[in-house]
């Protein structure tokens, strides 16, 4: 999609997976990393009841998570493992009611990857549907020392 | 600020607290509901442990969660007791570092509260600090029988 | 990308342009719908001098107009020829300096198309170019009598 | 609301009138400084044919536009006159119906001016009324020279 000659990953969905496990701990188990490609990572929401609403579908905060975790790892497959982008926005539309407990699956994409700022869009889809439940877009400040 | 005639609150803090308690029993108590003006509601963050990343901040997916628990309860105090307004779309901007430790206080005020949709924004402050942590704005769909 | 079954195209690029001419001449010559498809619509806009700031790129403003007029012209080519789909939300990213006196290109998306909500995103490009410039999502408000 | 110590203004409601005329000689004409203040700036849209819709409705362009100068506006005010903030987002929510043939007003309030990005909103109103027609929040990425 972009052209950026950094976009390429630095880092596969294994070694995003083993950063998620040690740096965020407490959130980690919650999110798997199912693939790494030129657009962006897809990143599963490991359904548990903590996620859910009364009548089993997931909230818009774990959605919210889901999203912001998915574009994150994006910017860290292609900049390395420095846990130091920060969320400064997110626009987040819910579209449909997700499907009562069931994974879901977050696809996200990178548009643009500059000196200061990433942004990227997320589709988010009940695993196994078509329709997508949720659509976000997301903008990371790069701290200075990050962009080496 | 508003002047629709459908705005004055039919439901003060404690009766929204004891709903959020006994619809909500997962979140209820993370939250209380500080007070009920004639712009919104202001609602605050307990902040425990749960919600914090390393480092003692809050999290971006708990702040996302407090501008939308406020901003519903801002207009289940319109509308009367009833558990259906959804959640359509949020713009939230992430601006300061939250002070560690320390709850969360948001501000949540309706800007229109229409036949099928309610529109608002969200103020997020640490508690005891004036330079505001995050701001949001919310759309929440209304279905048919909730405006009677 | 949606599955809903009314996402069938009923107005084609030709259609579409003739309504824009007759409905809204003041603006209908800025634009050209390039294409319909199983996804949403593509429309071009015919840069003048009007449309640009000092330096020749084209302005935030006229931007927000094309991915407007775009989504707009995607829910009218499912819904057929009646004008009354409203705005309510748009959320537009700038990424990148458009090219010098360049036409843009603006690819179209419908997500959902509800009984009174629509929701798409838009991807605004220089004409030529790989990189996206902006990127918008916009929701809009479907009065009760166009659905049929 | 803020307390950044630089959030005091640098130049009067005369003066960024005077620059929006010399700088943007093209939409100056349209847009009149009313106010600058400890929260922003006020600036009213001189609404004129070329901003309508037909039935007499100021287009939802234009209220972006009217948005956006007014929000750059008050980080000039605030910065002095270097014309080189550049917008990166802006969500803008449409609530109602601007009255007809009617100048709009639009209250921008700036909420953070960090060294790299400063936010904002903007309340839009028809001039004389006090249901806001539109609200928007932006952000805007500065240069690392325009911060001396």
């Amino acid at each position: 999609m972009s052209g950026d000659k950094f976009m390429k990953p630095q880092m596969d969905a294994a070694a995003l997976q083993a950063f998620l496990t040690s740096d965020f701990p407490q959130v980690g188990a919650d999110f798997s990393v199912d693939r790494v490609d030129a657009d962006g990572v897809t990143v599963r929401l490991n359904v548990t009841d903590a996620h859910l609403r009364p009548g089993g579908t997931v909230s818009g905060p774990t959605m919210f998570a889901l999203a912001d975790v998915a574009m994150y790892l994006a910017i860290l497959s292609r900049l390395g493992p420095v846990a130091l982008a920060v969320t400064t926005n997110c626009s987040i539309d819910f579209m449909r009611k997700p499907a009562a407990n069931t994974d879901m699956i977050c696809k996200a994409r990178l548009l643009k990857l500059g000196r200061v700022l990433a942004v990227g869009d997320a589709m988010i889809f009940s695993d196994g549907q078509d329709a997508p439940v949720a659509r976000a877009s997301l903008t990371y400040s790069i701290p200075p020392k990050m962009m080496g």
